[in-house]
């Protein structure tokens, strides 16, 4: 296929139209790009679902949350220029026979749109119909690379342990190559998140120093103010393991631990990540209690569609090793959990005191260590916390922090991330997205957690809505360097 | 003699009493310490100097600096407090007998204060009548250490080439040892000076990269807006070399590049900023273009006391090198002068670029070095550059600054300069003084730089009041890393 300028032309496909996540996130996405012409020349979009709606009946039910969700005024002219791309399609996802229809509207529209075939499919329906959707676009034809080039999004959870993981994925792959798949992971196209590989390597104070031999120890957090909220169904039976840790907080550490590729191609940086999860040390039984931290938010069995005699963990700390050179001894914490004080996700690197300092703590008692914070939301931005002298003192220490705040930022619009996200796609970058053996890495090393969790419900602790959660820094021992030697 | 509460108590004698330096320096600065309740419990002031005055009419003549001079609200308890510490002793300086009368009014103030006999005398007079005045202090028995401790605090200039500063060294030498001598640096006492080694040293992020492995180049800048004002007549026969560099230029210098001494004593501290001044690498005559850029304010001459046909330097730019394991091709670049476009004092730390931006920068053609500024004047503070993605871009690279503002501090109260040298020299605090042997080295590498100077006085060129100064980037080639390399 010829890299041109109409190489984004495309159909995109998708399934669940009428869903959340299509009217909250994908619609206004879409908008977004029309209203900054990103969106292709030839570009058209097949709204599928199980609803007997007609096009016009379908974007005036998405209107209202497309209007809700965009961040700039709403504006009648691109809106109507975007709602002439869609085609609406309903379509029962188990029925062999619709598909016909679904391949006759797809061939007559890549003709009528120009967009020479190039297909986009998107996942936006519940899991369990992954398997069949694919199956059946197989079997009618409409994977169809003659005309151009093949794409599926697919949404998380993306399997519930190893093992269905792979199978969803062998079903996935007899249709689709690797290189077709484009597993979303939407903490990646996060900017902060993508801004990680950019300050540990390009600047000089932290490329040198981003290893075992300076960095004490790192925290990567993701916490919420909500509780489970309307997901209860789903969430009751994945989890904060399943439904943050294994994906998004995993992806985080791999970015934050992975070498620097030697070029920047998303094959390269994929493969770098996948080294990172393979090195994932695996928990021994007896030294759970010190490395993992379950909790569960008070009246949690009062959510909506959650079993009343559930033990999902809706909070949990881990203490983290790598097998890696790099990373030797260095303790990773991951943090994430639900109804909790503060909504905020961050990395925190924490550097060792420094060996030159020996003269100046022969006076003092404390000397705080460097911290670097890349705060990824709702704040982001940089913070450095260093030690300078107390003014007017001979040389008593003061940490003090120096911060930059991007979305501070005159000008600074962020994109959402489903903006990146679809625009990455058309593109055919894959670079925001998990590879296979990522995933199936993070599942591997999940799943003995997973087992040992439920095969452990007393493990998981009561904490109360609006805190910290359950009782986890003593445990695992993270809050300071010192204790953390002591304890080896 | 021991260490106990009282071992601060003193007199303090002011040679030079009338002058412009004890009434706008030192008097404000014992009016501060007394408003703090800094001074010692038995301490008391004699004024010398040449004119009949008696103490009322001494005290009444530096009131009213010493109330412009005070930043708090000026306050009459305070003062009178003050006040009735002074004691005036008019004297000439070349006539031995009139030393009796002194002797005799520091012997029975020894014994009034209760300042255990206790002598911190203070050089505020022209260097010519230093050598005079202790040679008479000797021959009168005036220093006198069965009684108690004597110091000599000695302001700058400290002679004006390596001979002249050794002769007047020796003179000290045959009254005061070197423990006994505080010479005057104020420079070292400022906040950001002292903070420096805390600033390096007590953090991971800069301790283990202060080195050539890491740092690209260094720049210590003092630069001026005002010109040579009523200070002409001593400041055409010093210039910038003698006024600035080799003292204050220097002391920077040494500070920045020195090894961290095992134990924070003043003596340790000294011998390691020795080792950097002994380690400067003298200037190759045929390189002296490329090292050394010299230049002189437009109407220079009209200045008071400025000689008409003066080359005196009223700015220099030196690039220097050490010859010292740590800073191997580190150029230091050393920059000041007088009538310039800016106020203001700092040290700049530049990093090399990093190993592994390599994979950024074959997408990016910019990648700025990092670079972390320490303000010294008039703001004080720490700025540091680093590189982020800029948002909303794959990996196109920004340099955006954090930063830290000392004197933003709420409550912060930057002490003046001589307050902290009076308390310091009462203590016996040597730290922020000078040793013999860092004047020495200093004056010995200067001295090449002034005699290549005096017979080139077409090297020193004509600048524009308020301008950066005579070009000197583009022959100091310091601007960027890069350039550096290609020169080398």
């Amino acid at each position: 296929m010829v890299q041109d300028a109409g190489a984004m032309n495309c159909l995109m496909v998708i399934f669940g139209a009428t869903g959340d996540l299509t009217s909250r996130k994908l619609v206004p996405a879409l908008y977004h790009l029309e209203a900054k012409e990103l969106l292709p020349k030839a570009f058209g979009v097949v709204a599928v679902a199980r609803k007997k709606h007609n096009t016009d009946e379908y974007v005036a039910s998405v209107r209202q949350q497309a209007e809700a969700h965009t961040r700039q005024t709403f504006e009648e002219s691109v809106w109507n220029k975007l709602a002439g791309r869609f085609h609406y399609q309903s379509l029962e996802f188990d029925q062999g026979d619709q598909y016909e229809s679904l391949k006759k509207k797809l061939d007559t529209l890549g003709e009528k749109t120009e967009s020479s075939g190039n297909r986009l499919f998107y996942m936006a329906v519940s899991p369990e119909y992954f398997g069949t959707i694919v199956q059946h676009l197989k079997n009618h034809g409409i994977v169809n690379r003659k005309y151009g080039w093949q794409r599926m999004m697919i949404e998380k959870p993306f399997g519930r342990d190893a093992a269905s993981a792979r199978e969803l994925n062998q079903t996935l792959r007899m249709v689709f190559e690797e290189e077709e798949l484009f597993r979303i992971d939407h903490y990646l196209v996060k900017e902060m998140v993508q801004n990680l590989m950019t300050i540990r390597a390009a600047n000089q104070i932290f490329e040198p120093t981003w290893n075992a031999d300076h960095i004490d120890h790192v925290q990567i957090i993701s916490t919420e103010m909500e509780g489970v909220g309307t997901r209860g169904a789903y969430y009751d039976q994945a989890g904060a393991l399943r439904d943050m840790v294994q994906n998004h907080m995993l992806q985080m550490l791999a970015l934050t631990a992975m070498e620097m590729p030697d070029y920047l191609t998303a094959e390269n940086l994929r493969a770098e990540k996948v080294k990172i999860l393979r090195s994932l040390v695996p928990f021994e039984t007896e030294e759970m209690e010190n490395r993992l931290v379950l909790g569960q938010y008070e009246r949690y069995h009062n959510e909506l569609k959650v079993a009343p005699d559930s033990t999902t963990e809706t909070f949990a700390a881990l203490k983290v090793f790598l097998d890696h050179p790099r990373w030797e001894g260095v303790p990773f914490f991951l943090i994430t959990g639900k109804a909790l004080a503060e909504k905020t996700a961050g990395i925190m690197i924490q550097y060792k005191l420094p060996m030159g300092s020996w003269s100046l703590r022969q006076t003092q008692q404390q000397l705080a260590p460097n911290r670097l914070i890349i705060q990824i939301q709702p704040q982001e931005g940089v913070v450095l916390s260093f030690n300078t002298k107390e003014p007017g003192t001979l040389n008593k220490l003061m940490a003090v922090n120096m911060d930059f705040c991007q979305n501070c930022l005159a000008g600074t619009n962020t994109p959402e991330a489903y903006e990146k996200l679809l625009l990455d796609a058309m593109k055919g970058d894959q670079s925001s997205f998990t590879h296979w053996d990522e995933v199936e890495a993070s599942w591997i090393w999940i799943d003995q957690l997973i087992s040992w969790a439920a095969a452990h419900p007393e493990a998981v602790k009561s904490y109360p809505k609006g805190s910290q959660g359950p009782a986890y820094e003593e445990r695992l021992k993270h809050a300071s360097a010192l204790e953390e030697k002591e304890e080896k």
